[in-house]
């Protein structure tokens, strides 16, 4: 009798499994919970559990329970989380991006390793209803071609944005990419052949140095600090005496990790320094609209009379992350970049295009970014002030002026990847520094991410992280 | 007085101009309307255009009225439609598709040179609803990336679907990416280098000629017929004698442009010579869900035992074109299709993926995709009809079993793409025969999208299109 009950018990929880109830990686009603729900006795529901298990629909995890199974892809994965996971998963370039991607979808309590804004931060229920209205309207929108007429009033309104930030384009120097990455990737094909070399900052973003090694691209790497942003004295060096790179992909503000904010006399001699040695400069501005001052800094491209940057920017992180409207405006490339866009992706979504459009005529995108970014200012100045007091004395950052992003810089001897493997065993994940850097360069720094909303159990995560930090300095 | 009152008028049309009302390309009132809504006599309004002609922000064509001008990267099709439109500016291979693209956006009345289906085919309405409750419900959808649980689900619903074709997949072995334009340009990438060649049918849809053409590969092209479809013969032939394509990229069900269905056992004998020749297939199966017959035709994919056929498919047509939801199954190359896709553009849109597995698990998408198909069928029919009808004697075609395309093979003395000079004149488009193959091989065909409801203004549309192409044969 307890026999086939523990089995119709595996059952339920098996049919949880299969319709989603419980996703792969989601933690399961504890045993106690299962026992009492089915009034058996926990021995019964352990069983259940026990036999999932060998049917491999279930893992157990010391002191954490049991946990729906991933599929077999995220096997690796699995076994990171399952066994503690293992920064030297992280080290091969070409696949940072995947796997701190996987992570996002994994059971991760206090998830800081992203460069997003938590959903949470974003209006989706105004958004669902102007989505709805935006296509009631203009059925024609479902189509994959975004109307001429339609097209050009969304380029105007953009441009209409940019000069807010003294950017002046023409409506027609406009193209909608899938994402910024799509933006960058597209002008990395344009300007390179492989095995040529880019200019980056270091540290950068690992999804800019997975970009370059699936283009079979050698990255230089210029220092970049919190304080004076990219080295300008580095680059004009390595164009001087090194083999000359192709061109350089630089993130003016708000720099990913540092949040660096390069001011504005170092951008025009920036553009002084690339038209004197003829290098195309593509300018990410994927974080400029997350000003925390008083408005959107001035872009490189706003000085830029030689048509030699490629400018790439998006919407995605100030107004919905899911609807992917990257765009870039490329200067003498454009057209270019136009013929070869149509032949990588063809368009974006033509309804997320025309809705945009819509909020940004009436006032509700420029609405929805200002309490995004006043929340997420608010956020940072939490976050910097709990690391202050959670790690180590010698512990230093710097409040970035915008962005998502909080880069510590630890006490020298720490090894961030060991703290990584601490910190995901407490269900807490962060990009450690080694990930910005093809060179052991960032071991002891980390980067954080304030796009979540703040909480005790973030405060507490923190605080964890920092004895965590604290007791390996010790050791 | 009068001249102020011009300038007025004008000042007044060209605030509709600026505000969209009148997109460039569209048709502006008539003089003689502008007159009346005005109270002023021809003269004034004909002056009024004539100032905005000079300033170049109109633009007259004869016998047809003053247009709005087109933007400045838009001059060179501008200049066509303006004096009638020349088929020479379709032979640069890069800029066919970006050429065809721009025409969807003009003034032009019957469009027949695309492949999809008009935007009323598609239930905008139900959509609309569909996607604000799946934002409601799962606000988290905002967010960029599908959570694990979500993602899981929705591979499985689609390895469901799949699996209604004897199509076999494992639900870990599905990617998204931004349409099947993307699929095919990653696979490509992966699989090739510049200078590469690839094995294309021919004739070839203009959209991967241009590919191709981006990304520095040469294209190796094998007859495909509406009859027979790819010509296995020739393509065997190929692999005996010349240097050895690094892949073959192929429509097998309702092939693009000529509509050939390939039999069951010609896509065995296919796998067979791939696995002899070590050929790897990119196979594009973009239009196996608009069948007409029984069933979606089972694809090459599932024979492949070898893991060596990239299944690449979409939800574009067969669904909402907007959502540009295309995917790919790729067999022993899908890890590395993962990561160069995260390097790529990342993600396909959360929101539109997770409405797409509430259709398919509710049932809509059948639903919508039966009415389609039905629709489509019945199209086709009345379409191949009328050309037989208007079109001079010698013309033929076999009409297809499925998809969107119509391939006429007008008599050998015909040139399409003269044809299509005066054809855009009366407001008519379609695909000629030249952007078809890299070769001047199909100058006497054309194709033509079914896609469009029927009506009496598609009627004598066609009916205009055989006139005008008896005309041609008789001077």
């Amino acid at each position: 009798m307890s026999d086939s009950l523990y089995l119709r018990i595996a059952a339920e929880v098996e049919q949880g499994l299969d319709s989603g109830e419980y996703p792969p990686g989601s933690r399961l009603p504890s045993v106690r919970r299962l026992a009492a729900e089915h009034g058996v006795n926990v021995l019964t529901a352990l069983a259940a559990y026990r036999h999932l298990e060998r049917r491999q629909r279930v893992s157990a995890r010391p002191r954490a329970g049991f946990f729906a199974a991933l599929p077999s892809r995220a096997q690796q994965a699995s076994a990171e989380v399952d066994g503690l996971p293992s920064a030297a998963t992280l080290v091969r370039v070409d696949s940072r991006m995947s796997q701190l991607i996987e992570w996002s979808g994994l059971d991760i309590g206090t998830q800081l390793h992203m460069a997003e804004a938590h959903g949470s931060m974003y209006p989706s229920a105004a958004l669902a209803r102007r989505l709805q209205q935006t296509l009631n309207q203009r059925p024609e929108l479902i189509s994959a071609y975004l109307p001429r007429g339609e097209q050009a009033r969304l380029h105007r309104l953009v441009c209409e944005l940019a000069a807010q930030w003294q950017l002046e384009l023409e409506p027609d120097a406009i193209l909608f990419t899938h994402g910024i990455t799509e933006a960058i990737s597209l002008s990395l094909r344009l300007l390179t052949r492989p095995s040529d070399t880019v200019a980056v900052e270091t540290p950068v973003y690992f999804g800019l140095l997975q970009t370059l090694e699936a283009l079979g691209l050698k990255a230089l790497e210029i220092p970049c600090t919190p304080d004076a942003g990219l080295s300008l004295e580095a680059l004009e060096f390595a164009l001087r005496h090194g083999p000359a790179p192709r061109c350089l992909v630089t993130v003016t503000n708000f720099q990913n990790p540092t949040g660096a904010l390069m001011p504005d006399e170092a951008k025009k001699r920036l553009l002084r320094l690339a038209y004197r040695h003829g290098l195309t400069i593509i300018e990410d501005d994927v974080f400029g609209e997350l000003y925390f001052g008083e408005q959107h800094p001035t872009p490189l491209k706003a000085w830029d009379s030689r048509g030699e940057v490629i400018y790439c920017s998006s919407f995605t992180k100030s107004f919905a992350p899911s609807f992917r409207l990257g765009w870039l405006s490329g200067g003498r490339h454009h057209a270019a970049l136009a013929r070869l866009s149509n032949s990588s992706s063809l368009v974006s979504s033509a309804l997320y295009q025309g809705m945009l459009a819509d909020v940004l005529a009436n006032g509700d995108y420029t609405r929805f970014a200002e309490r995004l970014r006043r929340r997420l200012a608010r956020q940072m100045r939490q976050l910097a002030d709990a690391v202050l007091a959670a790690f180590p004395k010698g512990t230093r950052l710097r409040r970035p002026q915008g962005g998502l992003l909080l880069w510590v810089e630890c006490p020298e001897g720490l090894d961030t990847g060991r703290l990584l493997e601490r910190a995901l065993a407490e269900s807490i994940s962060f990009a450690p520094g080694l990930v910005f850097s093809a060179e052991p360069r960032f071991g002891h720094c980390l980067r954080l991410n304030f796009g979540q909303p703040w909480s005790p159990a973030l405060e507490r995560a923190i605080a964890t992280l920092g004895r965590l930090a604290g007791e390996q300095l010790c050791q």
